[in-house]
């Protein structure tokens, strides 16, 4: 058996799996205490500036202190029969720690300061920097700016890094390495510094053997010249290798014998693959939960519009590894159904005993194409892939006085299918054809969305089987790293876990969403890609009224 | 006394008016038994074709036999006391009559037949018969198309007739006139058939003295050549007219003395500006409640475009009135608030004793003007004034995650004021300018949509004082069929009610809409000036996959 740890936004989940054919044992899942740190910290009462979104690293170990005990217990296995831990880690999520791996929020006189804290994924409050960053990156032709569709995410390591740099120089200076939570969790494991090439190339702007250079470091701030060298610099590991051995402390925690093989780090989606079955060249795997977040391997090396990033070993060792997503999809459903439902509804849906989403699904599935007459754009969130804008909002059109709730969900529904339609499109245009999909994450237990999906593709749709897609990624890496299969490709061909069934389109309603599509298409290209600022005017109208209103943020005075 | 009796879309109301001054002494209301019908004829189970409005001339009648007496029992007065009584209808109700008045639906061998009852303002099942005479007009260039912004409405009285026509020439052959309910229910009061130039000018297509021709008509069909001369001639009575005297059998309805003055009948909107104290040239008044109503007199004559209507005397005897619209106000809110409000704010709108309305109008007031990045086009209905097109349909941009459903109904309440906004620049730049704006109708009630309306229009906005103001109007149109006043203009200086105090813009949220204006009309023009088709394409597929659903329309296969 191996153990596949994956740490969440608001949770961590350990799974325990049979190496021979993936079968799932058991599985135990620990809640975050602190959860997303965004209004203060604890036992403080000063209010942090907004977008701020921080997490507490001991939530972290406390996944491996209960969780994994937990699920072990569940799965009536001996801890003696684990030959090996593997995990995952949302990404980028980035703390400042010492020398020997200690976040700078432990020690006493940091506690106190924001950004000795690890920064989570969703951390929005560095734009300014990664503006910063893509600006000076364009100006002077950096070639690694191609790689991540022509722009790098506030996200990500530098943006955060130099926040930390600009706001909190103190902090910045007392941390002696900057790095990933996903190869954190692997130092407290086996005790050891080690990078993967998954977050380094993802998040790290780490290409074709480099990071960004000295010089251009210096260009954004001279004080920002080192940062490569002495915070982030360390040999990287190639995914589904062995990291080191379980320490006799986190075997104390775990429960599991000391010296157990540790998996090098990995990101929650990039994992998924593995259980997905989709490590081949071609197969393109969508995650799809609050966003979604699709990964595929290539052997081509090309440039396609708008992806998140790509990286040579970035999935799996030996092939390109490309990401792109959606940066609303589950969440834009869930705030329609949480906001604009009206209590009949919610009548309904606790008498026939249903979820709200499943009695809008179901009001919904039966209609024709198009009968509700309208097209919206997945933009809620702003739009990663193809058009990397952030500042891009929502549209709804078409709606009348007998527009119902139901229907203007669906359209929520089929403009997310028509972006997961506007990237499939967009890498076969660019060379790196999408041979086949498959469906992970959330969303899977959705059977109405899978439909939509399948008819707006117009392709049959493979579906993960797992609940815990992400934990049992993290299991076939830790299978590999401990020599139980030769490779990634067949650990995940033993051990992944697709659904016998796929989703099939309805040829008459996939010619009917054409026409829909088109609508899509010419909405998207009209308010995405400069035919109307409309979108841009509103929202830096009401940046600048909130600002004024808030007597000035502190982001505008800085 | 006067006696004014408003004819609504479900209920007729009559106010006792003091000729001195305009002080209401008493009002009471009826509602019609049958209301709006729409799916079966009174004891008949066989469905009525979509889009259907008909009504029933009984429940006129009974609201002279009930509201009339028990607003004189309210007010205390004698009915000694009244000198006049005056009506207003809504418009174009019509319908078909024999030689005395009677209603076909009245005759037992007609009265299952749907195309023998009055046809209600709101009745668009004639659209296909309006299209018609649209294209026939363009094509003849008949010079009566552009009193009308370019088209007639499939609302009006030749639509209607051709739809009786075609889909029921036996019924059609009956009619000995086809006559507005606003006039018909004069004919019921003084026992003769008059014709107002009102409904005449805007509903009848009647243009500088003339019908559209005998050629035109038997163009559209044969059958039709002779509709105007045998169902439809009549001389015209200017308003404020005295139309004749209460019959024996009026009389004894409403217990007024036989022989008291009659006024010609009148249009519900129009006669409220008489109400309004706004006869005068270039002052507009809006009628706000579902939908909006403007009217305006002006001594110039000018094609404003999009304008529903321009008849001479038309509002007050001797200017040119114009008339405007918008399909949706009132409508789009209660759209929005029935439908889509979660629970909690149903739950807090009962808790602090607050409509709905009052509720999100609350929680939106204060936060500054674009503060929620949302626009919205207010065409849920279509749009009448300035655009002409009943294709187009509701449009909202900029939604996030964090919106909430007080920012969605201030977009929407912004919206119907863009409109007007939209439609007073339209008249201005016509050579029609607005002096200055009164609103009327339901809305007066909510200071939350007037005060938006004086920021959007940058303008202090007059309100209409009186709850009855279309009632209280044909209480004035009777005092000078009466006698009692020399002319409408002199009555409604004595008789009119309006607030004391205007509603004020504010300078700085003035400036802060002109940049959301700025938006709304960028996209006002892309989707309704043909930057895209993209409304229309999907109202043509939604209506093509319904029609298909339903096995194929009736109104398809005619």
């Amino acid at each position: 058996m191996t153990i596949g740890v994956d740490f969440g936004t608001l949770s961590g989940r350990a799974v325990v799996v049979r190496v021979r054919d993936g079968v799932e044992l058991g599985s135990a899942a620990h809640d975050y205490r602190h959860g997303v740190i965004t209004d203060r910290l604890p036992e403080s009462e000063d209010p942090l500036e907004p977008e701020t979104a921080l997490q507490c690293p001991e939530d972290y170990r406390e996944v491996l202190r209960t969780a994994v005990p937990e699920a072990l217990r569940v799965s009536g296995v001996s801890p003696g029969q684990v030959v090996g831990i593997g995990t995952d880690f949302t990404a980028c999520t980035v703390m400042p720690v010492t020398a020997d791996g200690t976040p700078l929020c432990e020690l006493p006189d940091l506690a106190r300061r924001p950004h000795a804290w690890p920064k989570l994924w969703r951390h929005h409050a560095a734009q300014p920097e990664a503006d910063e960053i893509n600006a000076l990156a364009a100006e002077r032709g950096e070639k690694w700016l191609a790689r991540y569709g022509g722009k790098i995410s506030s996200e990500w390591e530098f943006a955060k890094a130099l926040q930390v740099l600009r706001d909190d120089p103190g902090a910045y200076e007392r941390a002696e390495r900057w790095i990933e939570a996903a190869d954190w969790i692997v130092w407290q494991l086996c005790g050891q510094e080690t990078r993967n090439v998954a977050t380094a190339g993802y998040k790290g702007i780490h290409q074709d053997g480099a990071w960004p250079s000295t010089d251009f470091l210096a260009a954004l701030d001279p004080r920002f010249a080192g940062f490569v060298r002495d915070k982030l610099e360390h040999p990287l590991a190639q995914l589904g290798e062995r990291a080191g051995s379980l320490t006799a402390e986190a075997a104390a925690w775990t429960g599991l014998p000391e010296g157990v093989p540790v998996a090098v780090g990995n990101i929650d989606a990039h994992v998924t693959a593995a259980t997905a079955r989709t490590t081949g060249p071609g197969r393109m795997l969508a995650i799809m939960g609050t966003s979604t977040c699709h990964v595929m391997n290539s052997d081509v090396l090309a440039e396609v519009p708008g992806m998140c990033g790509l990286a040579h070993g970035g999935i799996t060792p030996g092939a390109w590894g490309y990401e792109a997503g959606q940066s609303g999809v589950g969440d834009i459903f869930g705030w329609f159904a949480e906001s604009y439902v009206p209590p009949a509804y919610h009548e309904e849906a606790r008498e026939r005993g249903l979820s709200l989403h499943e009695l809008l699904s179901d009001k919904a599935a039966e209609a024709p194409v198009g009968g509700h007459g309208l097209v919206a754009l997945d933009w809620h969130s702003g739009n990663r892939s193809v058009l990397v804008d952030h500042d891009l909002s929502g549209v709804l059109v078409g709606m009348t006085l007998a527009t119902r709730p139901e229907e203007v969900y669906r359209a929520l529904v089929e403009a997310t299918a028509f972006g997961t339609r506007t990237i499939v499109e967009a890498f076969t245009a660019s060379g790196v054809p999408v041979e086949d999909l498959t469906i992970g994450g959330g969303m899977v237990r959705n059977p109405f969305v899978l439909q939509v999906y399948a008819d707006v593709l117009g392709r049959s749709l493979k579906i993960v089987a797992s609940e815990h897609g992400c934990a049992v990624g993290a299991a076939i890496h830790a299978a590999v790293a401990a020599g139980a299969h030769p490779d990634i490709h067949a650990a995940s061909d033993a051990m992944g876990r697709v659904r016998a069934e796929t989703v099939d389109p309805d040829p008459a309603r996939t010619a009917a969403y054409d026409e829909l599509h088109a609508v899509y298409t010419e909405l998207h290209d009209h308010f995405g890609r400069g035919g109307s600022r409309s979108l841009h005017r509103l929202r830096a109208l009401r940046n600048s009224v909130l600002t004024s209103a808030q007597g000035g943020a502190e982001k505008g005075d800085r």
